[in-house]
């Protein structure tokens, strides 16, 4: 039976979802199942940047679907001035490694069947169907979350 | 044998602890057994806001506990500025979708009977005595965290 | 055979960092193996203040390296204005307490035989070399973390 790991994605942080990203890839490739289960803040990662309904959405979801990044390219980092460190300059140091983008890594992790999941409770509250998210992100409950973390040798809250 | 959870609430952060709160009350419904050891920034979810003891405590102390929250619902978020996006905002489209407040999943948690601890060095630094938590906290050490976490199934660090 | 536990220490916040080092430490004092993997931010907890090689960095890496903390007792906290406790607050709270500073536990760890690695990938992309780094610390791969982590009772990503 396989190894397997869960990651609780929380934080909507560009360089978090970079580890993230890069352990779910990394794990992939070591044949580990791994579940991602985007919540809160997490859930702006796999937003669609094409699909987003006006429809169905009160003031306030419409407010914070607009003003929130709709691609993944755009979140903010973890510490806007980590000692004056921005994301430009992780990012210019990233392409200079000739590091992947977050985009690769998050297209990645889909491609080698990382299961992708999203907290139902959290796309309530900020008011997300699932037609807006990445095809492969299926809505699941808390009940979901803890069962599979429960059979994994893993779990990250990131 | 029951299954079991750990939860380190090191964060003082709103939405972090509604996350770590959500998945306590999820677990107990599961009949998951659910420890959570408060340290750090994460005492000051389990203040007891009527229990403010003055004596006892050194200038910083005092100063301390009185510069921050005393109570659960005045706790900040953990991007002031997510793109704009305030606690003010959060709470109004929980208030929209229903979502209990944070302290209805704290009084929720402990009524299910998830087991309540306070990390002893944490209250000496800040200087919080046992009497000024809520009442279902106990006081323990980084030893008996450990052992909690090693018998469980999951371990997260919020 | 040893319990085990794994860190991942991505954050270089003064707080978070104390945190880890504290339950790295207690770890070991109840002969619990623990291994810390160093990434990101978290690789400046590690990095040697009296060695700084100008050589074999790009223009980036040298601003960099510069601009970030080069001493562990310099970094930030994870909330800068917490309710307006800052990290003078904080660490004079600690002293007043008699809690030892970050750079003890951290020495402590080391002495205790923590298994000190820093991540591969985050050293290319802020080019630091093993050189840099303290002594003890290997440069190891996501798969060597994943390995370990997957061995471990208990993983944290702090």
């Amino acid at each position: 039976m396989n190894k397997k790991m869960n990651i609780l994605m929380f934080s909507g942080d560009y360089d978090k979802a970079l580890a993230a990203l890069i352990l779910a890839n990394s794990a992939r490739e070591m044949d580990i199942d791994v579940t991602m289960f985007f919540a809160f803040w997490g859930l702006l990662l796999v937003r669609d940047p094409n699909k987003m309904s006006k429809e169905d959405k009160s003031t306030y979801e419409r407010i914070f679907a607009n003003m929130t990044p709709k691609y993944i390219e755009e979140l903010p980092i973890s510490k806007m001035n980590f000692a004056g460190i921005g994301k430009k300059m992780l990012t210019e140091m990233m392409e200079e490694n000739r590091t992947p983008k977050l985009e690769d890594f998050l297209m990645g992790a889909i491609k080698k069947g990382v299961n992708m999941q999203a907290c139902k409770l959290s796309c309530e509250v900020m008011g997300f169907s699932e037609e807006e998210l990445i095809e492969e992100v299926k809505i699941v409950t808390a009940y979901d979350y803890l069962k599979d973390a429960m059979e994994s040798d893993i779990q990250l809250f990131i």
